[in-house]
């Protein structure tokens, strides 16, 4: 026996993963079932109800992509983009970078918002970039951007992207079931999001939902969709209708445990989930403003879950802080992405890691080491 | 509590997922540590060298794409096709056809070799094949069709391919640790395969390898990979090298579990477990033949890990069999694809789903049901 593997306990309150719960855990070690059996067909059904309840949406086309976020994201993108499609994407952080990214590999012809690493997309802005591109097949945002902490608001912007015509697509990996996040009242036309955030289940699986409008679009492609793996047109016979066609074996183990997370947060109630971030990101924020950190994102904009803070003056080495929290107190938290490398940390109090307890281990932890 | 869910206990003999070893079950219920955590990273480095020792290659590209098989297929194709290059992909069941579909999408000048189903492409076709299209980038074909049951020969076309210059890429999704595969030897420039086959890990998860002269046709690309979530350019910078550079958020558990089960493959040795698969066949074959069933593949390219049958002629209705099969005695074998929808039983004999006590409880249950 060469290779032995025994992870050590942490606690997780980087940007995701973020601790499981021990019932989601359990359910990864459920016998398998085969991804055609009857009872896993009937199980799929379940979690596309609760992924729709989770998403506050109707939508007939809601489902699960089988692998992270990132494809989630390119799931989106890649089935309502053509090669020449104009749209619009809104970049403050990585991920929008990441979307401006995967639509440049489309043929998309993309018009990029610049906004500022840790504030949003204005209305204003928004109203701008409508000016010069008056059509855009699709207008792109993240909800919340988990390289800086940004709470995007979505309600008005969304009307200005209807009445251009357009569709809203959103990223939501970081705020689902975290913090408010309202599909069909919002309009949002193509969401994705993971699962390893205020879900608690393990990274891996990326839920999406597409609105009426959105399926429209769908129906009248010209060309076929870059990705077989990520083809709507074919993923969606496996997860509805009557004959349930074999496109791609489906992670068994990780439905099963996102069966169980979606069921926990519907057992919280939604709106209690949200409440409860909130106020442990309140209770957070109070220690650890007197500890001398501060938040990039002003208070309008700020993410509960996510908390993006300049580290104390006396402090010269955020990694080698961020080291031993992991190595002394098994405690993880994010560092720095991008423009902010070295420079922030990202704190998640993200589902089962969002407690008071918590929080209480971390501010120990940090005013024993400061 | 609308939402509960208690999977069947089965018994997996169909083409995948098989019988997941209780190890492996235990490791997808450790709690999360993160993606970036130095353990994690260790761990990564040591799955990296067990799926080179599995592989039986020393090639330094080796690493685990974060999705099923099917995306394995695509990260192959996407990474080393570019729009208007040449191939020859070699079609005798439903997964040749697939890379054929996936190559046309990239815009690549597809040269298919038709093949009967349940055969497997010869030396002799594969010459032809060259005469028309002399110089293509690459070979495709599947070593193990999960439709047929086919056992596709490689060294031979391995010679020829690498005579006309051409990078020879291989499907080991069914063959993987379950029947001989050797890598370096056989020449194969880029292999992908799942882990809910012979590996007996959950499904999620797809092993891919790339020989050295595979990554000097990645470094020569002339066009960005139409794949953001599959671009190799990125992803390796994830699994090798010092900086492990954040690409996608890895899924965790699954990893866990494909740890445990290749160190499982090693403890047995690779050359017993194709032993073992070799032997079981032989025993399910003879119980099989005694209740009517006939073998689909001639018995020179028979895989053995999965028997393709032809049902025995007093049964009108397989679909209802295998329905009595599943609902009474919890054992599930899978139907044909394609062509031999309908025709043709699929049984899968594949890692912990491989001993004489699965076929005893197969047999058994069949003389009670015919």
């Amino acid at each position: 026996m060469k290779y032995k593997f025994n992870p050590p306990k942490r606690i997780l309150m980087g940007p995701g993963p973020s601790d499981a719960h021990p019932k989601v855990l359990k359910a990864m070690a459920t016998p398998l079932i085969g991804h055609l059996d009857p009872h896993f067909v009937m199980m799929m059904d379940e979690v596309k109800a609760m992924v729709q309840q989770t998403f506050l949406t109707k939508n007939k086309l809601t489902f699960v992509v089988s692998a992270p976020g990132s494809a989630g994201m390119e799931t989106c993108l890649v089935n309502l983009l053509e090669p020449g499609d104009e749209c619009i994407i809104c970049v403050n952080g990585v991920f929008g970078g990441r979307m401006v990214q995967i639509a440049e590999r489309i043929g998309a012809r993309v018009h990029q918002i610049d906004v500022e690493w840790g504030k949003v997309t204005t209305t204003a802005q928004m109203k701008k970039a409508l000016k010069q591109c008056p059509k855009p097949k699709l207008v792109a945002l993240v909800h919340a951007e988990t390289s800086t902490g940004a709470l995007q608001p979505l309600k008005e912007i969304s009307d200005l992207v209807h009445n251009a015509n357009s569709l809203l697509m959103v990223d939501a990996v970081t705020s689902y079931c975290g913090v408010e996040l309202k599909v069909d009242e919002w309009g949002i036309d193509a969401i994705y999001t993971g699962t390893q955030k205020n879900l608690s289940a393990p990274p891996g699986l990326s839920p999406v939902s597409f609105s009426k409008r959105a399926e429209k679009v769908l129906d009248k492609r010209k060309t076929p969709v870059q990705s077989w793996f990520l083809d709507l047109s074919l993923v969606k016979n496996y997860w509805q209708g009557a004959k349930r066609a074999y496109h791609h074996t489906a992670p068994v183990s990780s439905v099963y445990a996102l069966h169980k997370a979606l069921g926990l947060v519907l057992d919280e109630g939604l709106e209690n989930r949200w409440k409860r971030h909130q106020e442990v990101h309140q209770y957070l924020k109070k220690g650890l403003e007197k500890l001398g950190f501060s938040y990039l994102v002003k208070p309008t904009h700020r993410l509960p879950n996510l908390n993006s803070v300049y580290l104390p003056k006396q402090v010269n080495n955020e990694a080698k802080l961020r080291r031993q929290l992991l190595d002394d107190y098994n405690i993880e938290v994010g560092g720095g992405l991008g423009a902010f490398a070295g420079k922030i940390w990202r704190i998640g109090i993200m589902g089962e890691s969002c407690t008071k307890n918590h929080v209480n281990m971390l501010i120990g932890a940090l005013e024993d080491l400061l």
